[in-house]
């Protein structure tokens, strides 16, 4: 495992930058927390949305601490390069793109998509010019980037979104969310749904789900599913007003799918009491998790519904609403519970106490200790 | 003496949250001053005042590192509970005050004001389920905490500010100030008033004071007393327009006496030359000073007058000058000199040149080295 | 060598302060590098500009990591003094110029210009009440200090720069920059001219210097000069309109003398094809880099030229484009690569590729080195 010191902790959140003409943060390392583990690296990680890298943008973005720059080549093919020239260190992303790749802003020498420098305007390019590149895939809207061995990369598929593609337009929502916590406290935030009764309660909470019990099994793989399921219950507020009967009862299954190394799929169907299946309610979403720094996280998340697909203005309403809730009210959660962890970031190691509902995220944090040993004892 | 590394520096001061949908600044550890020291515990620490704390309200306030936050029960009694739920370690101060105690704003345990959980919303209530709840006094318009071991918190009386109580409304003034600055920084500008000629020349300077040797002694119990006497001298901006004969000479006193932690009291008497002990203008005054972390301060002062005592007006212009030679004056100073001190936060361990002036701090610091020792030896 | 450690770390621009009522950011020490190393101490630094250090302004200024004040005596003298009064640790920027010298803000003390209390208003003065004074000479418009041995000082000529005196003051500009980067990063900016080809593209580059492989020789002493030459190019944005025949080409000759601690002097001769030596247009330039903390660095511009020395307007015109490229081209990229460097600041120790126009600052940096073997080996 490399050591990624000098990449880490921006906790800025990045993005295509408007012009190189405004200053930039100081980017120091974070500090490692007491319980301070390196990050899985053989697996995708979603590092962004396919529409928001342009043609001729660069993209800055650090995932898992290392510091990178994203950008298309003329052909559309998305690549992610070290954002650290190998002259001057001066960040790519203050360049601009080329025919042959991305050319450095300050002294102009060209690296290609593989990181090898292609050009130095001052004569040779020295043996030793290129930068760390990185395996870049593109499938249902979504870039992702390999961390680890890149021989591994073409061995493993990239989770199937492809309801994403299917879905019309009208019918989708997709949103980024930077967060200052570490990233395992996104998998609570998620897998536990017990907190939208009292965190979300003008919006997403029905008061139905906190009373149940979620039951908790393996899926597929290392999947971990949760499933809350209630009868008879109101339907939330993003919900109610589309029912057959606004107001009425319905039955509910909320079930999310946990995968590695944070991917999860949450679907939500409503059963309307008295009504058919064609009736029924159903959200599809995902929530991806990304590790920017040990303290700081990439949120990725989108969805789609089966009901009121056309509509394009219940769409932007919804889209709205999803945003301002989960920029509001689980932002400001989500931080304040890693400000209230100090530099920790592994929050077992302060003994909280674990009610039923944290059944989900407790399995996923052992799973991802589990592929940390695994990749520590390959390269041992 | 438990470690507080996961609770101390904030470095904000935090009051009555406007809401919970306001993003919060990550709290992160202070660094250790070179001659950093626990704090003194088994003494009540100034909190704030009576009227900053509402009903309903939840008051998050750090002190001595840890932190609390305040609230009433509905039977109006303040409570002081370890602002982290024992569950997801959330913000109590984003939760809301409910019948029983405090509810948490994330998955709604709550807890009562001993701070044991009486709810769990997903069943029955973990046994281990509890946060830290600390005693706390009210008395003469301010709320007491006490942050050591609670069986002494009953047998040790609260400091007697009943004149505060007993004065006219329209005489009396209240105040709050935070400081980036160790708390002992604090000491040294109240008890050196020779300061106020040169930091406060146009409201609390009279260009009399510092040319006075003060005269330091043992008070009741543990105070030190520090006394400056001035004969023949004009009177400071904020008491002149009082006095029978403006611009006229007064014989003064100023009077200052420490206890600790950091609880002083500063009576200031001007009688004017040629009239009688009626004519007598007398301010009595608490600068009350607590430890947030150990390079920050919350300083709660107050006042009352015996002069002019009916005069709203006055009393408002009055508050507002003495908030800004606080705020304007103070202020940047203190934090200049913390700044100055870098990570230390013992500014005798930097060897300053000391003046006559500063016999009185440097005793008072002795005084709380005398008592961190005595708990250290408690608990040996 | 003595530690700096409370003093070091700003990391903010400090200036003439417009008052005292203003807050005042917190200071505290730099994380040193991890390949940190002490300063040259017995060089002269450049410390401002004679016309920004006003009669009776406080001037707070960082110098190799120590907080200094610069003031003028009556008589117009430039005097620097440690910026931390002996007794409570105010900064003496706080207080005022008197004739003795400078009295704390705090409570009254006097220093005179070699730094010894002269004045205490509670009595006798303490015999160990000073505070350290450095050297300072002022010359061709410049404040220059000393932070070494003050002995030495008397024995080391200042540079030379009268040709600065000697232009018509609308043929001459001066400026200031603050960045945040170590200071050997702006010998690679202002050393290694290949870069105004990409960085300054509509400014100072003509895109002819990047392809010109410079010649790098030793100067006078321990001078370093670096000279590109090109014939028959298009000159840059900023000097073509000067040209006899604008649009035309010109044979180029730019060259950087270096020397310790960063001072290089900059010379552009542009000679215009076809015609005689009458029509060379030229420019000479100061620009003086003076480390503030390890990762904060002053820098100091400052030329004049031999061509339309009369415009006024264009001398204005030309002195804000300057401005704006440094500020908003130079200054974001060499904090980018300070922050991409994290907390290291020698870029040699993160091994980067060097071409053949980093010949000149590697050498500057290797006489920096052994100039600080020098000082250790003496103090040894």
């Amino acid at each position: 495992m490399t050591s990624n010191a000098a990449h880490e902790g921006s906790g800025a959140g990045e993005g295509v930058r408007p012009g190189r003409l405004l200053g930039r943060p100081a980017v120091f390392p974070a500090r490692r927390g007491a319980s301070a583990m390196p990050y899985v690296k053989n697996l995708w990680y979603a590092a962004g949305w396919s529409a928001d890298l342009e043609p001729n943008a660069l993209l800055s973005r650090r995932i898992v601490g290392e510091g990178l720059v994203f950008f298309r080549q003329r052909n559309g093919t998305a690549v992610a390069l070290e954002n650290r020239c190998a002259h001057r260190f001066a960040p790519l992303d203050m360049g601009c793109v080329v025919d042959a790749g991305l050319r450095c802003g300050y002294h102009g020498l060209i690296f290609g998509p593989d990181g090898t420098c292609v050009h130095n305007p001052q004569g040779p390019v020295p043996r030793s010019a290129r930068v760390r590149s990185f395996p870049v895939a593109e499938q249902n809207g979504l870039i992702w980037v390999w961390m680890g061995d890149p021989d591994r990369a073409d061995r493993t598929p990239l989770p199937d979104y492809s309801f994403l593609d299917a879905a019309k337009p009208t019918a989708r929502i997709t949103g980024y969310m930077h967060t200052r916590s570490n990233y395992e406290i996104m998998y609570d935030n998620i897998m536990d749904l017990s907190h939208i009764d009292f965190l979300h309660t003008t919006t997403l909470g029905s008061g139905s789900i906190a009373k149940v019990t979620p039951r908790v099994h393996a899926g597929d793989g290392d999947e971990i599913v949760i499933r809350w399921r209630s009868d008879g219950q109101k339907a939330a507020p993003v919900y109610d007003p589309y029912l057959p009967e606004p107001g009425g009862r319905v039955d509910q299954t909320l079930e999310v799918r946990w995968r590695a190394p944070g991917l999860m799929l949450l679907v939500n169907s409503l059963q309307p009491e008295g009504h058919g299946e064609d009736a029924q309610l159903v959200s599809t979403n995902v929530h991806l998790v990304t590790p920017e720094t040990e303290t700081t996280t990439h949120y990725f998340y989108g969805g789609i519904r089966n009901f009121n697909e056309d509509d394009a203005k219940m769409n932007a309403q919804r889209a709205k609403a999803i945003e301002a809730a989960f920029r509001d009210e689980d932002k400001p959660m989500v931080e304040a519970v890693q400000a209230n962890m100090g530099h920790e970031t592994d929050i077992l190691a302060l003994k909280p106490v674990l009610l039923p509902s944290d059944a989900g995220a407790v399995q996923a944090r052992r799973t991802i200790r589990r592929l940390l040993a695994q990749e520590s004892a390959a390269l041992a």
